[in-house]
Formats: C-alpha cells, structure tokens, sequence
C-alpha cells in the first residue's frame, strides 16, 4: 500500500469538497489504485493546522464550517502561522494541493516543485500567466504538474488534449467555459434584464459576490488561455482579446432568439488566436449550453469534429477534477 | 531519440490508413515526443514481409495498391509465409499493431504479452471475449495492451474511461455505438424501406458486404461489452442482451417521428447489465447522432452528466485511434 503526503492549500467551498470525497472515497482508492492519502497539512487564510500522523479530516470539516476558520482548532492541533511558500518548504509532503484563488500562487508552485513536491491544482492564474515556468520546471523534476479542475471542472477536456489524442492535430476549438454569463444570457432571453438575471445568479450563488471576473470574460479568458497552452503553445492571458457580456442588449439577445439562435460567451482557440467574446450559436449546436453545463468543440487533422460537454462549475464536479488529478500525480510519483 | 519497433498485423483499410499517417507525421512524433518508428514488418493474408532494418512504408503502400497483396512484393523484400503466432515469436519487436479482424487474434495477443511485446489493437472480439486475461495479463507483465480504436473510431472515449475520470465511479453509459444502423435508421425517417437503405449503405461503402454484424447489433455489443469492461468490472460479449435494427418497422419509424423522437440502435450499459437494442431518443438528446457520428452520455457520482461525441467510423478516423495508441504504447515502453 503506497501512503502519499498531501498538503492542502485553501480549505473553502472547493477545499472542503476535495477533503470531503477523500474520506468518502478512502476505501475505493485503496482497494482501485493501492493508494492511500494522508493529509499532513491543512491552510486557510487563519492558519495551518499541520499534524506528522496525518490530520482527521473528518474533525477539520467539523471546525471549519462551525468556526469558519482552522485556527479556531486549538484542542488537539496546533495552528501555525506561515506563508504558503514557507509552509510549502516546511511541511513534509508529497504534493501540494492548491485549492485558493491566491493570484501570486505560481511562486510557491515553482518553489514546490524545486524542491520535489508534485502539484495539483484548480487555481487559474498561475496557468494563465506562468504556464510554460511552470510545466517546464515540473518536466525537468520529473514530477506532475495537473490542473484539471482549472477548465470545465472535473470534467476532462484538459485530460482529454494531455492523455488522449496523441496522434491528432488540434486545429481549433471553441467552448463555453463559464456557466455564470450562460445564466445570465438565457434569463434575458426571458426577458430579465442584465442587472436583475446578474442579482438572481448571485442570490443563488452562480456568481460570486464580484461577479466582474465572470460578467468581463475573464473567467473564462483564462480558461482558453490554458486550453491554448495545451492544444498548440505556451502564450499567457495578455495575450488574448477578451469581451464579456456587459454590453449585450436586451434588443441583441431578442433578435437572436427570433432567428433561432441564441447568445453565449463562446471562446475561439486557434493557434496564436485566442479570443473571447458573446457570439451567436445556432440552438442546435453543441454550444447551446444551458445552467452551469460547459461544451468545447474541438477540430482535429484526424478525427473531424469532437465534442465535450459536461459540468463546469459546482463542489463536487470541481473537486471530482482535484481528486483524480491527485490520484494521477500520486500513480506517477509511485511510478517513479 | 527512441526508436520503437512494431510489427503490423493487418494491411487492409485501416492498417493502410495508420501506415500513411506514421509517415505523414513522422517528423511530428519525433519532435513532439523523441519518438521514432520502424516498422518491421507487415503481414497481410497473403504473407509477411519483414526487413530488420524497417520497412519503406510508402513503397508498402504502392505495392499493396497496385497489387491488392503484399507478397506480389518480389524485387526486395523477401515475403514470409508465416501464422500470426509465428510471426508474434519470430519476427523482432517492441509492438504489435493489430488491424486485422482475426476472432482468434487473442491467442497472439496473449503470445506476444508472454515474450514482451505490448499490444495495440482495433480488433475487437478478443477484448468482447477474453478481456479478461488479456488485461490482466499485459499488466503482470508491465506492457501496455490499448485498444482505443475498437469502440467511437479514434474519439476517445476509452481514454477518458482509463485515464482521466479516475475519482469518480461511472454509474451508468448509455451510447449510440454503430454508424450504420443510424444511416439506415435516417432514411427509413425519409421514407426508404429498410432493404432499400442496406443497399445503400453498401453502395457507400458504409455497411460491409456481410452487413450482418451491424444490423444485429453484433459490432455495437462487442464495443458496449468493451465499455463495460472499462467501468465496471470484466465481462464477455456471450453475458449481454443484443437486439439488432431488422425488426424494427416502418411504421414504429413514423411513430417516433412524429412524436418527436428519433430511433437509433442505443447500448445502455450499467454494472453487471449491458443491452444493446433499437430505442426512441428524443430529437434534442445527445444520442440523436446522424450519420457515423456515435455519441456516449456516462453517468458518474461527482461529475453528474458527461457527453463525449465524435466520429464512430472512417479511415483516418479510426487510424487516429491506433497511431494514438502506438504513441502512447511507445512512451509507456521508454519509460519502463
């Protein structure tokens, strides 16, 4: 039975997920994959609670959604008070699992990786701006560096251009990447207005409580951004033309919806092109998404058309992409 | 760079189809992943050619076009007369490449894991039959053993099912497996009787001229078993309930038509239950393909609903599939 040491960085909606299906799931990876996972760390904004003999995550969920933070852990833990570069150096570990939204994250990345501890993660940032740093660096140590909950969720459209498709071209794709501005598109089509479909997505927690990342197109310009690096080359988001969905009238989607069609916020990849932007799709199409579903079309020299579709957004779809990117890092760490 | 060597079984539609492209992207493979292939040998119905030094694949190509068969091949090559297992044992290799439709090709199979060959294949019944030992063999042995081919062509749905998705349990899958029984299908909605839409099929090159496994459902419940296999647990095809398209009327054809709904031949796989039979498919559902696209909607416990769409037929289609394979067998083999 091979034991592998994780550190948990972020213990929010996504964090507490991941822990969540490592519990549930504990004996199914034992007896699929011979693998059993041992939290040795866990941080949050108010701390790390780091414990050697490995940390019962049960108890962790428990303080966290009462107190709403780990340091409010003071029985049997002890709480530290350390950057997560120094935490990263410090704890012993095999992986780092990066479940927060810190935009500066690809430092301590690079430092987990120099001194041999494999990545996971479903922070975008790091990807968007520091992508070939940090995939050459992971290269050249030999060790995983997954980010499949960073496009799409869990759903694997990052696992399908890395692990499949060996043989194939990519010629372009286009994809809807973000379930909030499809939410909000589809209640205009109803005939909510933008600001009111934008305060029905936050009440049910479609869309955070800035929603600009969304609204602008960014969430989903760093999400194509990733997908380019993977599909042709490393670029980084500066390097891509991004317009969300804050300027489509309510005259725009009406026009569309009597031709047939409908608007989403579509994003073009074609090698060295990169844009995002609201188009009209044809109701038929693949993209004609609806709720938090995300779609990528992807042309191939080979294969035509293939498609994707499935979960983009929620806890368990997000954590589902942290879990097996973390089963995959620790079969390759073992591997090695 | 490393040189893989292969051995291919099998130099009709498919196996020319993956010749051309190991040439075609010769330069490719050896630039994007330091790998180089020399192929061996080839064998065909009429015999074996084999050179140590690698076969001109494109002088192959010519002979077999030119002259239907590969031991018309006389100026520089010496042609064998070899059985597959003898040429398995004899012939020097790191991968056989079976392209063939051999039923018993599995007792190759397991000759060439016995000595140390890993295996790619798009032959079909040995995994419908002896999945099984096949597996659990190649893996005792540490070689690979892929098979992405023998179900959606080169769409990637086996990829998806091994190697991503690896935290989540499938619950069930549910696909439309078979291109041809959707083409007859289609135009029995036009109006054209079944008999009248078989030979068209035929004429297109679309059915075989014994179109008897696909419209019994035979070819779609060799792939559903294989799928199967893959999520669940080893079955063989003998375990499943197949019913095929001959039965199906015109008159059930109109009725589904005019509620809306589209018939096609659907694999419903769950654990431990595969059948495969003609059902009614709403018009906006995933599994109303048209044409040779086929189309797999998986069921999972974090992820909800993932589709996954793309060519189920075709040369080059198909191709990309075993070349994906070839590829991703080569790299497993450098890096034991």
């Amino acid at each position: 039975m091979d034991e592998v040491k994780l550190n948990i960085f972020g213990f929010g909606n996504v964090g507490r997920a991941t822990a969540r299906i490592l519990l549930e799931k504990e004996s199914v990876f034992k007896e699929r994959y011979g693998l059993v996972f041992k939290v040795l760390s866990i941080s949050d904004t108010s701390g790390t609670v780091w414990l050697p003999e490995g940390i019962d995550l049960h108890e962790a969920l428990l303080v966290k959604e009462n107190f709403g933070k780990l340091s409010a852990w003071i029985n049997d833990y002890e709480v530290y008070n350390l950057s997560p570069t120094e935490a990263v150096r410090e704890i012993e570990g095999d992986l780092i699992v990066d479940v927060t939204n810190d935009k500066n994250a690809w430092e301590w990345h690079m430092e987990a990786l120099k001194i041999g501890k494999g990545v996971v993660t479903s922070n975008k940032p790091p990807l968007a701006f520091h992508y070939s740093e940090l995939t050459e660096k992971a290269e050249g140590k030999g060790l995983p560096y997954l980010f499949e909950a960073t496009v799409m969720a869990g759903t694997p459209v990052i696992g399908l251009l890395r692990e499949t498709l060996l043989g194939d071209s990519i010629e372009s794709i286009e994809a809807v990447l973000n379930g909030t501005t499809t939410y909000i598109l589809t209640q205009m089509e109803e005939g909510v207005s933008f600001e009111e479909a934008l305060k029905d997505a936050q009440k049910l927690g479609i869309a955070e409580r800035d929603p600009s990342g969304d609204i602008l197109g960014i969430d989903a310009g760093y999400k194509a951004t990733i997908l380019h690096c993977l599909a042709f080359k490393p670029i980084t988001f500066d390097e891509i033309t991004v317009r969300g969905i804050a300027d489509v009238s309510m005259e725009e989607v009406r026009k569309s919806r009597r031709e047939g069609k409908t608007i989403r916020l579509v994003a073009s990849i074609e090698e060295g092109a990169v844009s995002v932007g609201p188009r009209e799709v044809p109701r038929g199409s693949p993209l004609a998404v609806s709720s938090t579903q995300n779609a990528a079309v992807m042309k191939t020299d080979l294969l035509g058309e293939l498609v994707i579709k499935g979960a983009g957004a929620g806890l368990r779809e997000t954590a589902s992409g942290v879990v097996s990117d973390i089963v995959k890092a620790a079969l390759k760490i073992r591997g090695a």
